[in-house]
C-alpha cells in the first residue's frame, strides 16, 4: 500500500542552504524570531499528521466521495473527525494575522505544510485552503465589525469560507455574470444567483460556513467594473458571535468530477440571501484579486504536493517490482534498472524540488512584500510575486499532472487500477490546471500583463538574479554543464522575450505565444534553481545519498530538460499566424 | 450533450487522394475488387451505428460500469443489446478470412471502424477486438480441428475470445509467467493459475468465451522460452458444435480502474480447466506475437479514435461557449478567436488526421504483407510493418492522450465534470499507453529491435519514402514551409540514428534514447503525412473549407510541432549517462 512521507529534509535544505530563509527572514521584524528549528519542528508535526490522519482517508474519500441527500452534504468518512483534530492541532492559522488569534508565520511555512496537505489528501486540504484565502480577502478589504465578527472564527477553524465566483455562463470572463445585490435598507443587501463550481460550498464539519460572493449592485456598469463582493453566511451571526437563524442560501447539486471526489464541489443558490458588502461597491473583482496571489500559489503547490506523492510510491515501486533484466546482467532485476524508468522518476523529481524551490522563492518575497521595513524592498518584491504568480500556478501544476502521469506510468497495468492510488493522483491533480484560472489564463496573465509591468522593472530583476547566479557559480567548474545548459536557455528567453516587446506585441502575437513562452519561462527558472541548489550541496559540502542525488537531478535537468527551451523558442518565433489562419467554421 | 460523428469524409479523402488506396489494393487478387465506394458505404453504415448505438451508451457506461455478483459479470445496460445488433448486423467479420465466414475486407476498412468504435464506446470495441484477435492466433497456429470448432462462431461473433497472458508478478516480463499445463493423455490439458488485467475475460454478451492462455508445460524451460499458448473455453464444445459442460475457469473480481468501466476487466481464475495446446509447445510467446502487429495497430487507433471524440466535442465548445473578447473587437466572442484555444485545437487536429494517416499507410502494408503476389514485396512490406507498429501503438496513444487532456482543457471546469465527457475520454485515453505492452517498451522495441532489423533495410526504406516526397512535392512553392520543416526535422533524426547505430548503439544507450526517439520519428512521419495531404490537396484543388483546414493545418504541425524535434535530437545525443548516474537507493 503506498504511504506519504513529508519531505521535510528537502524542505530544510531549500530554506537553510540555498534560499537563506534566516537571512531573509531576520530582515523582516515580524519575522525576525522565526527560526529554521521551529519551522523544522513545525514542518515535522505537520508532516506526521498529514501522514498519519490525512492520507489514509485519501482513497477512501475517493472511493466514498462526498454525497448529498435532502440539502445536507456528508463529507466521506473519518474526514470530518480529521477536520477536528487538524483544527484542535491549531494548524489553521498558520500565517494568519496574530491580531485575529493566528500564528503569524512567514508563508514559507504556510506553503510547505500546503504541499504536504496537497501530497497526503487533496480534497481535505481545500478545505483550510479556501477559509484561509476567505480570511485574506476579509482582512484587506471589510469593515472592522465584519472583521471582528468573522475572522476569530475563520482563523481558529471553527467557521470555514468559501469563494462563489463562477456561474454557468461566467467562468474565466467573470464580468458576465448575473447575480443581483440588493439593498435591504439595514446596511446589509438581498443575494440572489446560482454558482457553479463552488468547493466547500456545504459540508459537514465545521458550524458555519462564510461565502464569499460576487454580484452586481442595482446601479452597477456592466461588465468587470460593476461587480461587487458579499459575505453571505451560512447561518446569521447573534449578537454574541454564536451562529444564530439560517441564511437564505442551500447546495442545489454536487458536481460529478473526474477527482478530488472527497471535496464537496457545489452548484450553490443564494435566494435573496442576507450579505455585507465586502469593500467598495463595483470593486469586487479588485477585492478577490487581492488574495488571488495566494490562492493560485496554494493551486500551484497542489500540483507539487500530488507530484511528490506520485513520486514516492513510483520510485518505491520501481525499486522493488522485479521484471526485466538489467543490461549486461543476469536474473530479474528490479525495474529501476531501466533507463527508461530512471527517466521518468528523474522528470518528476527534477521538476519537483525546483517546482518547491521556486514557490519558496517567491513565498519569502510575499513576506518581504507585505512586512519589510524598505517601501522600495517591498515595491520590488510585489513587482516579483506578480511576475512569478502566473508561472507558479501554471508550471507546478502542468508539471505536478505530468509527473502523476508518469508516475502512474512507472507502474504500468497496476498504475491504472486504483490499489496503489496512482490514478487517482492523475485524476485529482488534473483540476489543478484548470481552477483558479486555467492555465492558459495564466500565460495570458503573464505575457500580456505582467512582462510589461512597471516597464518590465520585475522581468529585469528576475533575469538580473539568474545572471547573477551564474556569475557567482563561474568558479565551480563541476557545474560548467549545468551553466552552460542555463545560459543557452536563457538566452532563447532572452530572445523571445525581445520580440515579444517587438514585432510579436499585438495582443494575438502574445496570447499565440503564451503557453509556450511561460513553459520556456518556467524551464529557465527551474534550470536557474538546480544551479542554486548544486551549488548549495557544493558548498556545503554535502556528500550524503541526498546531495548526491541532487547533484544528479541537477544535471538529468541540464542535459534531457533544459534543451526544450530551443524548440519552444522555435515555436513562439513562428508568430500567430498558423494559429489564427483558419476561419473558426472550419473546426 | 456531446455527440460523435464518424470522419468518413476525411478517411476518403487519406484512402483516395493520398494514399492511393485503390492503386495499392488492384494489386492484391484477394482485394482487387474492393472499390472505394463500397468502403465507403461500409464506413458510412458503420459510422451510422457507431453514433446512434454505440455512442448514446459511452457515458451510462462509464456510470453504471460492469458488475460482478455470483461468479456472473452483468455488463452495463443496454450494452448486450447493442452488442446482439452489432454482430446480427455483420460487423464482426469484417476482416476475418472468408474461409471461416468472414468478409475477407481490407484491413484498412476494419482499421477505420475500430476507429469509429473506439471514438463511440472505448469499452465496447474492446469485446469484438479482442475476439479478432484470439481468431488471428487461432487461424495462424492452431491446428484444423480447433480452427473449424472455433473460428466460424468466433467470427459470426456468436462467442467472444479473451487473451491471458499477464499474471501478477509477470507484466512487460511474461518470462516470470507460473500458470501450468498438464497433459490429461487425451490430447488435451489442465490449465491451471491466476491472470489478472484479462479484457472481456467474463460477461453476459455472448454463449462462450474462448480464452487463450499463456501457461507452462511440465518440461518447460525457464523463461519466454518455455511458454505454450492454450485454448480454455468457458463452456466445452459439444460435438455438434454447441456449448456443453462449463469448464472449471472462473472470474475471481472485477478491476476497479481508472477508467474503461464499462468493460469487465478481470481477475481469471483457471482451476485445472481444459485446454487446447495451439500451436507448438513452449511457442506460445510466438504464437501470441504473431497477432501482436494487429493488437498493437488496433491499440494505437483506440487512442486516434478517443482523440477525435475528444477533438468534435472541443470543437464545437469552441465555437458556442462565449467568453471574453477577440482582440480588437467588442463584445463577447466565442472562445475560438482565442489563439491559445486555437493552438489546442490545431494541436489535436494535426496529431489526429497523421496518425490517421499512418495507421492506413501501414494497413495497407500488411494487406501487401500478406497477400501480395509477389515475395520481394510481401518481405518488404512486412519490413515496414515491424518498423511502423511500434511507432503507431506509443505515438497514436500519447498523441491520443495529449489530445483528451487538451479537448478537456478547452472546455476548462466544464472539461472536469462528467457532462460533457471530456474527462471520461482522459481516463478512457489512459489505458492506451499502458496495455498490449507500455509505450516505454514500445519505444524499446523500435530501437533496440525494429532499428536493426534486416540490416536496417526497413527504416532505409521508410525514410527513404520520406525522401521520396520532398523530392516529388520540390516544385510546389506553397508548401515551402512544410518542406523546409520536414527536411531539418528528417535532418535531426538522421543524425541520433546514425549516432544509435555508433556512439549510443549499447543496449543501455539506446534504451535512454528509446522514448524521445520514438517521438522524433513519429514527428517525423507525421511531418511526412502532411506534407502528403496537404499536396493531394492541392492536387485535386480541394478549395472547400475542408480542404483549406487541411491546409492550414499542415502548416501549423509544421511551424508549431515539427520543432520539437531539434529538442528531441538535444536530449538524446545527451546519452545515458545522465540517467543511469544515480545509484538505485538515491530514488
Amino acid at each position: 500500500m503506498p504511504s506519504y512521507t513529508a519531505p521535510v529534509a528537502d524542505m530544510m535544505f531549500l530554506l537553510r542552504d540555498v534560499l537563506d530563509a534566516p537571512g531573509a527572514l531576520s530582515l523582516l521584524p515580524a519575522h525576525a524570531e522565526t527560526d529554521l528549528a521551529m519551522i523544522e519542528s513545525i514542518l515535522d508535526e505537520a508532516g506526521k499528521f498529514c501522514a498519519e490522519k490525512l492520507h489514509p482517508l485519501n482513497r477512501s474519500g475517493d472511493e466514498e466521495g462526498s454525497r448529498l441527500a435532502n440539502g445536507v452534504v456528508h463529507t466521506p468518512k473519518g474526514f470530518a473527525e480529521a477536520y477536528a483534530a487538524f483544527r484542535d492541532g491549531g494548524w489553521t492559522g498558520l500565517s494568519a494575522s496574530p491580531e485575529f488569534g493566528g500564528q503569524g508565520l512567514p508563508r514559507a511555512v504556510q506553503i510547505l505544510v500546503d504541499e504536504m496537505l496537497s501530497g497526503a489528501n487533496l480534497s481535505f486540504g481545500l478545505f483550510p485552503g479556501l477559509t484561509r484565502g476567505a480570511c485574506e480577502a476579509i482582512e484587506a478589504h471589510a469593515d472592522e465589525h465584519l472583521k471582528s465578527t468573522y475572522l476569530p472564527r475563520m482563523i481558529s477553524g471553527e467557521w470555514t469560507g468559501a469563494m462563489a465566483l463562477t456561474e454557468g455562463n461566467a467562468g474565466s470572463d467573470l464580468g458576465l455574470l448575473k447575480a443581483t445585490a440588493a439593498p435591504r435598507g439595514d446596511g446589509s443587501y438581498s443575494v440572489t444567483g446560482s454558482k457553479i463550481f463552488i468547493s466547500s460550498g456545504e459540508h459537514d464539519m465545521a458550524e458555519n460556513i462564510i461565502h464569499l460572493v460576487l454580484a452586481r449592485l442595482p446601479d452597477a456598469p456592466p461588465g468587470t467594473k460593476g461587480i461587487s463582493l458579499f459575505l453571505c453566511p451560512k447561518f446569521l451571526v447573534n449578537g454574541d458571535g454564536s451562529p444564530g437563524a439560517r441564511n437564505t442560501l442551500s447546495v442545489g447539486a454536487l458536481e460529478h468530477k473526474m477527482g478530488i471526489h472527497a471535496q464537496p464541489t457545489c452548484v450553490m443558490n443564494y435566494d435573496g440571501c442576507q450579505g455585507w458588502l465586502v469593500g467598495q461597491p463595483h470593486r469586487g473583482l479588485a477585492a478577490m484579486f487581492t488574495m488571488m496571489n495566494a490562492e493560485r500559489l496554494f493551486v500551484g503547490v497542489q500540483g507539487l504536493g500530488v507530484a511528490d506523492a506520485s513520486y514516492q510510491t513510483a520510485a518505491a515501486y520501481a525499486k522493488e517490482r522485479l521484471q526485466g533484466r538489467a543490461s549486461g546482467a543476469s536474473g530479474t532485476a528490479p525495474i529501476i534498472a531501466h533507463p527508461d524508468v530512471r527517466r521518468m522518476l528523474l522528470t518528476m523529481l527534477s521538476t519537483i524540488e525546483a517546482g518547491r524551490a521556486l514557490v519558496l522563492f517567491t513565498a519569502l518575497e510575499m513576506d518581504k512584500e507585505t512586512t519589510h521595513p524598505d517601501a522600495t524592498t517591498r515595491a520590488e518584491s510585489a513587482g516579483l510575486v506578480a511576475l512569478l504568480t502566473p508561472v507558479i500556478k501554471a508550471a507546478l501544476t502542468d508539471f505536478g499532472f505530468e509527473a502523476a502521469v508518469l508516475g502512474q506510468q512507472v507502474l504500468g497495468g497496476h498504475g491504472y487500477i486504483r490499489e496503489w492510488g496512482q490514478e487517482q493522483h492523475v485524476r485529482d491533480a488534473r483540476i489543478t490546471q484548470i481552477y483558479e484560472g486555467t492555465n492558459g489564463i495564466q500565460a495570458q496573465d503573464l505575457v500580456v500583463r505582467k512582462l510589461d509591468l512597471d516597464g518590465g522593472a520585475p522581468l529585469r530583476r528576475f533575469l538580473g538574479l539568474i545572471r547573477e547566479t551564474l556569475a557567482t557559480t563561474a568558479d565551480r567548474s563541476e557545474l560548467t554543464t549545468e551553466r552552460d545548459a542555463l545560459s543557452e536557455a536563457l538566452g532563447h528567453l532572452d530572445d523571445v522575450t525581445t520580440r515579444l516587446g517587438g514585432a510579436l506585441s499585438e495582443v494575438d502575437e502574445r496570447n499565440a505565444a503564451a503557453v509556450d513562452y511561460l513553459r520556456l519561462f518556467s524551464l529557465v527558472a527551474y534550470g536557474w534553481l538546480w544551479l542554486r541548489i548544486a551549488d548549495a550541496v557544493l558548498r556545503v559540502g554535502d556528500v550524503t545519498t541526498t546531495g548526491r542525488r541532487k547533484l544528479a537531478t541537477a544535471r538529468f535537468f541540464a542535459t534531457r530538460m533544459l534543451p526544450q527551451s530551443q524548440s519552444l523558442a522555435r515555436q513562439i518565433a513562428a508568430g500567430a499566424a498558423p494559429l489564427m489562419a483558419p476561419e473558426a467554421s472550419w473546426f
